[in-house]
């Protein structure tokens, strides 16, 4: 069912709860990535879905920012979403296969990447192809090295790549990267109890770039279960009044 | 000035004031590794330095530890601790370069390989090359890659690689170490205070292994200045018990 909610940054978002619903990772990515945004920056989300990373980049310097998304349905939801925000001018949404980013893309032409990608290997083929949820969660249309290699066509010289993935992942995002010649800058471990093991991770990777990670500290999800913690309050609360 | 310290465990250890001393990076590495360790394995440790982390694994249920070691003075060093501790049985200590591990062990002869390498990169050349503690903490006579090459070479199939390294070089760590089929399984960053950014990390590896990593809770090492945590303290007690 086709459903408009209300963000705290008072845009409205069209979602479908039969889908894949946005959810507190794409903020948290956003949060990531809204500071290092330098202005007139032309910046591209691999993988939108409904188009809530650009959504919440309308604010930052971005001069323009590009949804690229190949599930029609999701890309019907997120044009609804820049036409109700009346946000046509700075999210163009596209629909297109991130294996295929030149068909759509000039090489070399994005001074930012991101992408909040299916995070789960598919090694079985049992899922249903066509099921979205999964498409959004697994890696059945394309897998790590496929956004990266696009990431790697898409960035200028010195250009930015921002990316959350499952910490269990870390060494092949790395591998993966510096193979692309997409250095690793930052690193953010995101656990969802102060006294857990890290589940996630933000990464920001910098094309060309010299070695050298700069590691933050953890960023906590929940102060107990149900109870965000002040810092992803934080996060929501910046969204709010920028 | 040559000096003995005697250790929480009992053992007497020969160091010398005017050369590097052994830390308490050696102290965690070793911690790290101890219940990885399987009966009866075959270990060494590349850059063994005075033999501290072969001393701090006698207790473990290897069969034989080698430490091996380039500089001759602190091949000396390590050969009167293996002596006055009566350990010849255990450990041998063996004067060679990280570089040409092929002269002085068989390929894949070993169950596990240790590390706590030259941190620092040597980017400079400005440094003198006789310099003991310069040695230690530069890349001057081997550098991380050799290392994990020499792991490589050195681990049996299946075999284990235990390193600690400045937490900023992690990228290059984990993209050498899966060039070399030493798949990255464990990690655990070192923060010299709870508020601080990791400084270290340390990695477990496992020789053609399958890719997961698994994220162990930061470990803290002090609670003010001056003063270790819990968490090291536990570290120094498990080896005065064992």
């Amino acid at each position: 069912m086709e459903i408009i909610d209300t963000l705290k940054n008072g845009y409205k978002i069209f979602q479908d709860s039969e889908r894949f619903k946005f959810g507190i990772d794409a903020i948290i990515l956003s949060n990531f990535a809204f500071n290092q945004i330098k202005r007139d920056e032309k910046i591209i989300d691999l993988g939108t879905g409904n188009g809530i990373i650009p959504l919440m980049l309308t604010k930052s310097k971005a001069k323009n920012i590009v949804g690229l998304e190949i599930q029609e349905e999701n890309v019907k939801l997120a044009k609804k979403t820049v036409e109700i925000n009346q946000l046509e001018e700075k999210i163009n949404i596209v629909q297109g296969d991130i294996k295929l980013v030149s068909e759509n893309f000039q090489k070399h032409s994005f001074d930012s990447v991101l992408t909040n990608p299916p995070y789960m290997i598919n090694n079985h083929g049992k899922q249903n192809p066509n099921d979205a949820k999964l498409i959004a969660r697994h890696e059945i249309l394309c897998n790590l090295e496929d956004i990266i290699s696009a990431a790697d066509f898409l960035l200028k010289p010195n250009g930015k790549f921002f990316m959350i993935h499952k910490a269990f992942r870390l060494p092949e995002i790395f591998n993966s990267m510096i193979n692309h010649k997409i250095e690793p800058k930052r690193m953010q471990m995101i656990l969802p109890f102060a006294d857990k093991e890290a589940n996630l991770v933000l990464i920001e990777g910098r094309k060309n770039g010299n070695p050298r990670l700069q590691i933050e500290k953890n960023l906590i999800v929940y102060e107990k279960p149900g109870t965000y913690t002040k810092m992803i309050e934080d996060i929501y609360s910046s969204f709010e009044t920028n």
